[in-house]
């Protein structure tokens, strides 16, 4: 490959074991693995020096892997992406995600109807033609994987002549109603309300699909929204591509993030890396209220308040994907809430993972995509965040608030 | 001018007493002024048509002006641009601020030094070499003129050999310092920590300079921040530009908005306007919470979760001239905040209310750029967003929190 890798382990290594020529220096010259003022590596448990010329010194690049904070924190990335290649997989989520995301452009530069009802029939009308063009990139390259669509999307056989259309209490409803018309007539035609499973329960992939991300931010021409798309290799995030709708009005411009697990994490093709601030008091900070308005809910206000008294600001942004992706990104250092679905979370916390952040849930528990909470940081922060965060959501389970796995298709196989 | 003007007055008035070829229609084909399932023009006192092409129909634009929610909350724009025509005085206003924005784009595009005091001295000297830039431009063409800046700028002739450097306890020292400084070496340059205070206290025109606000924002690579320059004719905004800094990281972009005092708010040029939602379970809305953690911050966040309670949510950004903008632009219904500055309100208060909004104190009362609580509206929902707003702050002034007005410059002739 032309490339050489040479890996310093057993950290605690002091600046000075490095020979000078080795030393991995960031863009702007600097070593990244140094703390200002410090000339010790420690809290790093290894680090590859990576050179993409051959024969020349080993100083152009450098990745960063197993800090000691991921020691602390379980890794929720899959092992592997499986029997697929990363580079197919990955391949096949960008291009659905940013299938979905030309739709949701089209959108965006569509003179919107000024009326409330054209409004949302323009927020639906999106949010369900994303997904179909996302569900067709899935089915086309892997039909045979499980889909979790957060629309419910089309199911079946678009030539068939019979549409049944499905208005369920809930998901389950749904789930149960849809195994019955497939089992009968398997190759009709079905749209769903909730958030229709998709595919072959014994797939060890499952596509966790949210096709606009944000939509009162989409509604409102408010940025940010997004397209995300997540894919699980026996229940644990393999691959992710989120993109991001950016800038607003007279400037709308898009970033695209992806991830495949153990692969690293990128921003339009370039490498990112979560911040490095250590202190909660030089911490921007990120979070959401979902629309149920209860004790989580009152909670989070009451976490809201007290990180913004205690950081530099906490924001209230509205897309959950694309606030973990700006952690990823090094420009807040943590992202939290309750109560996110499956297709909210499962292309996000892998990104971040991938950007050498943390991923836990908000009581501090080892996270899975189908947990009712998440808390996403860059690593160093998150002990001293659970400090807050942990108790107040530990007294919501006390207080009987469920925090039970949710919308985890039935006979889904995972290793949870 | 080649243009043909024809106003509507005495409205309401009827869909039907309007010929069809006299229609303001907007670039989606349909006429702002017509509420969903209604002919009715009332709400709305003036209607102009305006073609810019003569000898053809009058349909192709539409000013809508004095709209009846305006009579109900007073007017905070100046009542003209004074001497200097609106168009000389927008040029000089949009290019200070496009000339401090080149100063913020040239640090976001350097890479960032990873320490804290690297970022301290990025952010310092960004905001000073923004204001330093605009301030010149200020001076070279009115040099009389009078200017608030927030970072105290260089004052006096950069060609001295002298150079007071001056950290006072507050403004008030500042100004007094400054005033002796100058009485007695009148060339000699003064850097000053406050905001200081430039030029002829004489002058009918005062510029409110904030050469980067969203400070924290601009720290993290967090969009959005943003450039800010107004200027007051005795006391009230006259003109005003906000270059916007939106994207981040992979895709920085800038959106500059400009307003003069009755002659509408821009966009990059284009004409833009404040949105039509009259519902606050509708509304999508954004504030801001100081750095003092004070009563009127506690009773902030007591707002902020009522109305998250009840609207499509409410954001938290961090930029206040940014958050107004985002109102003017109709991409959110409504921001307020207390304890802002003079140059943190003189140009976005101007853009909200040309842009066919409101603007009041956060007690309902007439609001100046001097005052310490800010309540900007699309205008449609600004009585019922006090109905909150007013009582919350009537309650603060009862338990003594201080609303006097600050930051007017002592001797600087207003009408206020």
């Amino acid at each position: 490959m032309g490339r050489s890798l040479i890996s310093f382990s057993n950290i605690p290594l002091k600046f000075s074991h490095i020979p000078r020529s080795f030393l991995p220096l960031n863009h702007s010259n600097q070593c990244p693995f140094l703390k200002p003022g410090n000339n010790s590596l420690s809290g790093y448990q290894k680090v590859s020096v990576l050179s993409t010329k051959p024969g020349r010194k080993l100083c152009t690049k450098a990745v960063l892997s197993e800090t000691s904070y991921q020691k602390e924190y379980p890794k929720i990335g899959a092992k592997s992406t499986g029997p697929i290649p990363p580079s197919q997989l990955i391949q096949v989520v960008e291009t659905a995600a940013k299938t979905g995301a030309e739709v949701v452009m089209d959108a965006v530069n569509r003179p919107h109807n000024i009326t409330y009802k054209g409004l949302t029939d323009l927020v639906t009308d999106t949010d369900k033609n994303s997904e179909a063009a996302i569900l067709e990139v899935v089915k086309k390259n892997f039909g045979d994987h499980l889909i979790l669509g957060e629309e419910g999307g089309i199911i079946g056989d678009t030539a068939s002549d019979y549409l049944w259309c499905v208005d369920p209490l809930d998901k389950n409803s749904e789930a149960a109603i849809l195994e019955v018309v497939k089992k009968n007539f398997g190759d009709h035609l079905i749209l769903g309300e909730e958030g229709g499973i998709i595919g072959d329960t014994a797939s060890d992939y499952l596509w966790c699909v949210d096709p606009l991300d944000g939509t009162t931010n989409f509604a409102h021409g408010y940025p940010s929204f997004a397209v995300s798309v997540g894919v699980l290799f026996q229940g644990n995030p393999a691959a992710a591509a989120v993109v991001e709708f950016v800038g607003g009005p007279m400037c709308w411009n898009t970033r695209t993030f992806s991830a495949t697990a153990g692969g690293g994490a990128f921003c339009n093709g370039q490498k990112i890396h979560v911040s490095q601030t250590d202190q909660v008091e030089r911490s921007l900070l990120v979070t959401g209220f979902g629309y149920e308005h209860d004790d989580a809910w009152a909670t989070n206000i009451e976490l809201f308040k007290e990180f913004t008294d205690v950081s530099r600001g906490v924001r209230r942004l509205g897309a959950a994907a694309v606030d973990m992706c700006h952690v990823a990104l090094g420009i807040v250092e943590s992202y939290w809430e309750y109560r996110l679905k499956p297709w909210d979370m499962a292309a996000g916390v892998l990104i971040v993972e991938e950007a050498g952040g943390a991923v836990t849930r908000m009581d501090g528990g080892k996270f899975c995509v189908f947990d009712r909470s998440v808390l996403v940081s860059n690593g160093v922060l998150h002990a001293k965040l659970l400090e807050r965060i942990a108790p107040a959501t530990e007294k919501l389970k006390t207080n009987g608030i469920d925090f039970s796995l949710w919308y985890k298709p039935e006979n889904y196989h995972t290793d949870i």
